[in-house]
C-alpha cells in the first residue's frame, strides 16, 4: 500500500517478476479492495497471488513510535509477521522507511550478536559489471565501533553470497587529511577490523572514489552514509537539470537536443536510480526491503529482485553463522 | 610553491589578478631563483610584485607536525608570518592542507571566543547567480555543539560581508528519518541555534536539497562537510565520465559529441569545479585561503579573488566582533 503510488505500482511490478522468477509467489497485503481492483486489470497465474487483507495503513509521515502502537493490523505490520511466521520469505515494502524499520526490529528483532541492524544497498561504479555496496544508509545514528565492525561482517556476507565476490574486499568511509585521519570512531573501528581475521579489510576509502570500482563494500555510520546517499542524489539532480537547461536555451540548442536524445538515453541508464533501487535491512532475522518512495514499476520490481536474492541466499543465516564465528 | 605545479600555476594567476584588481600588490613567497624565471616569462608592473625568498618547501605528503617543527624557513611558513606581522592582508596557498591549516593556527591564532576554526568553501545552486557556503568541510573532526554555534556565526558572517546577503539563511545538515531525526551532535547544536538571536537559524537541510537554492549557509561536522564535498566531487566525475562514454561508444555517437559540444560546454562551465576554488580557513586572526592542488591558472585566481574580498570585508574584525556579541 506504500510508497507514493500504492498498488498501481506494487502489483504491476509483482505480476512482471512473476514472469522472469518461475517460482516466485506473492501474498500481496493491504486493503483488498484496492489490491483486487489493481489485479482485475492485469492477466496474470491466479494460483501465484494471495491477497491477504489489513485493515490499517502507516502513513509516509506518521512516527514509527506512533505506527507500532497503534497500527497493529496495517500492511506493513502484517506483512512483517508473515515473515516471523515463516508463511513468507521477504517483505518489500514503498511506505515509511522509520516505521517498517521499527516494526521490522520489533517483530523479527536482530540476529544474536547483532546489536543494531543497519540498511545496505548498492551505488554504481564505472564498471558496469560492478556495483558498490554500503551500509549503513540511516539506520542508525551515533554508532559504535562494534556497530561498524558488525555492519562489515553483514555487508561481506551479502557482497559474497548475493554479488557472489569472493573475499570481498571491505572499506571504512572515511575523510583524508594528513593529521587528522579521521574521527575517533573510524580509528577505534580501523583497529577493530585490522585485527580481524573474518574480513578482508582494505583500509580507508575517500567519498570521491567510491564510483571506481575499488571497493566492494564501503562500511560508515548511518548518519554519514544517510548524507553521502542523499549528497549523491541531489548532485545527480542538479547536473541533470543544469544539463536539461542548457539544451532547451534556444531553438538551436534544442534542435541539437533531439539528436542527441538516443546517446544521453543510454548514459542516463546508467545513472538510473530505478536499476539501484531496495535498500535492505540486514542484521534481521528475516529478509525486509525498503523501495524508494518515489519509484515506479521496474524500479520496484528491482526492490523485489533484491528480496528474492537476499531469501534465496538465505542471507540471514549466513549472517549467524559469520557472527558466532566473530564471537569465537 | 605549492600544489601540483607549483610558480608556473600560482604566478600567472598573480599577474592576471593585477589586471583586474588596481588596487591589489603581491607578495611572492618562496624559491627566489624559480619564481623569478616564471615571472621572466611574462610582462607586469614590476611595482606591484615582491618576491620574498624563502629556502625551504612544505611537501604535499608531509605530516602538518613534522612541517611545523622542522620548516620554519617555508613558503608556507614565511607567507602566513607576513600576515601575522601586518605586512600582508592574506594568504593564499595551494599546498599541503592539513600543515597549512597547522601553520595558519600556530601562527595567527583563532580569534576570541573561537574555539577551533573551521574551513569554508561554495558549491553551486540551481540559480545561476546564487552560491552556497558550507562549512566546516573538515578542519575538525569530533566537533562540539559549541563549535558548531560558532561555524554558524562565522559563516553567517561572510555570506552577509561578502556574498551581500542580508540576514542569511543558516541551516544545519541532518538526515531525514523521522524518528531518528540527527544524533546527538545535531540535536544539540539546533537548540542552540535556535535560542541564538544573532543568527537566522532556519532548521534542518538533508544532503539531497543542497543545490536548491534555498540555503545561504550550511553548517555541519568537519567528518561530515568533507565526506559531502568529497561525494559531490566524485559523483560529478563519475557522471562527465559516464556521460563521455556514451558519446564515445562509436563514429556515430561521437560525430554528435562534436555537435554537442558547444552546447555541453556551457553546461559544463557552470559545474566547473575550478570556478568554486578557494576554501577560506575562517576564525583566525587573519585571511588564509586554501586552494586545491590541482588548481590550473584560472582556478588559482578564483582563490586569489576570494582572498581579496576576504580581506577587503575584513572578516576576522567582522567575526571578532559577532562573537562579541554571542558571549555577551
Amino acid at each position: 500500500m506504500g510508497g507514493d503510488f500504492g498498488p498501481p505500482v506494487t502489483v504491476p511490478a509483482a505480476l512482471m517478476m512473476l514472469k522472469t522468477h518461475p517460482g516466485l509467489q506473492f501474498i500481496l497485503v493491504g486493503d483488498a479492495a484496492s489490491l483486487q481492483q489493481e489485479l482485475s486489470s492485469h492477466s496474470y497465474d491466479t494460483s501465484r497471488i494471495e491477497i491477504l487483507h489489513a485493515s490499517q495503513q502507516v502513513e509516509m509521515d506518521e512516527l514509527p513510535s506512533q505506527a507500532l502502537r497503534s497500527k497493529k493490523d496495517s500492511s506493513m505490520r502484517v506483512a512483517i509477521n508473515l515473515v516471523k511466521e515463516g508463511r513468507a520469505q521477504a517483505c518489500v515494502s514503498a511506505g515509511n522507511t522509520g516505521a517498517l524499520m521499527a516494526t521490522a526490529r520489533f517483530v523479527l528483532k536482530t540476529l544474536p550478536g547483532i546489536d543494531r541492524p543497519a540498511i545496505i544497498s548498492t551505488f554504481p561504479t564505472i564498471d558496469p559489471n560492478k556495483n558498490l555496496r554500503i551500509l549503513d544508509l540511516g539506520a542508525n545514528v551515533d554508532s559504535s565501533a562494534e556497530n561498524l565492525v558488525q555492519f562489515a561482517v553483514m555487508g561481506s556476507v551479502l557482497a559474497s553470497a548475493v554479488d557472489t565476490i569472493q573475499n570481498p574486499k571491505i572499506y571504512l568511509l572515511n575523510i583524508g587529511e594528513e593529521e587528522i585521519k579521521g574521527n575517533e570512531l573510524v580509528k577505534q573501528t580501523a583497529t577493530l577490523l585490522s585485527n580481524s581475521k573474518l574480513i578482508n579489510y582494505a583500509g580507508y576509502i575517500e567519498a570521491d572514489v567510491l564510483h571506481t570500482g575499488e571497493a566492494d563494500v564501503v562500511v560508515c555510520d548511518g548518519f554519514v552514509g544517510n548524507v553521502t546517499l542523499k549528497t549523491t542524489e541531489g548532485v545527480a539532480r542538479f547536473i541533470m537539470r543544469i544539463m536539461k537547461e542548457a539544451f532547451m536555451r534556444n531553438i538551436f540548442t534544442r534542435m541539437i537536443g533531439l539528436l542527441v536524445k538516443p546517446v544521453l538515453k543510454s548514459f542516463i541508464k546508467r545513472i538510473d536510480p530505478s536499476r539501484y533501487n531496495g535498500a535492505t535491512f540486514i542484521g534481521l532475522n528475516g529478509t525486509v526491503v525498503k523501495s524508494h518512495g518515489g519509484a515506479n514499476v521496474r524500479a520496484f520490481a528491482c526492490a523485489i529482485e533484491e528480496a528474492v536474492m537476499g531469501a534465496e541466499k538465505n542471507i540471514p543465516e549466513r549472517i549467524r553463522h559469520e557472527v558466532e564465528q566473530l564471537l569465537k
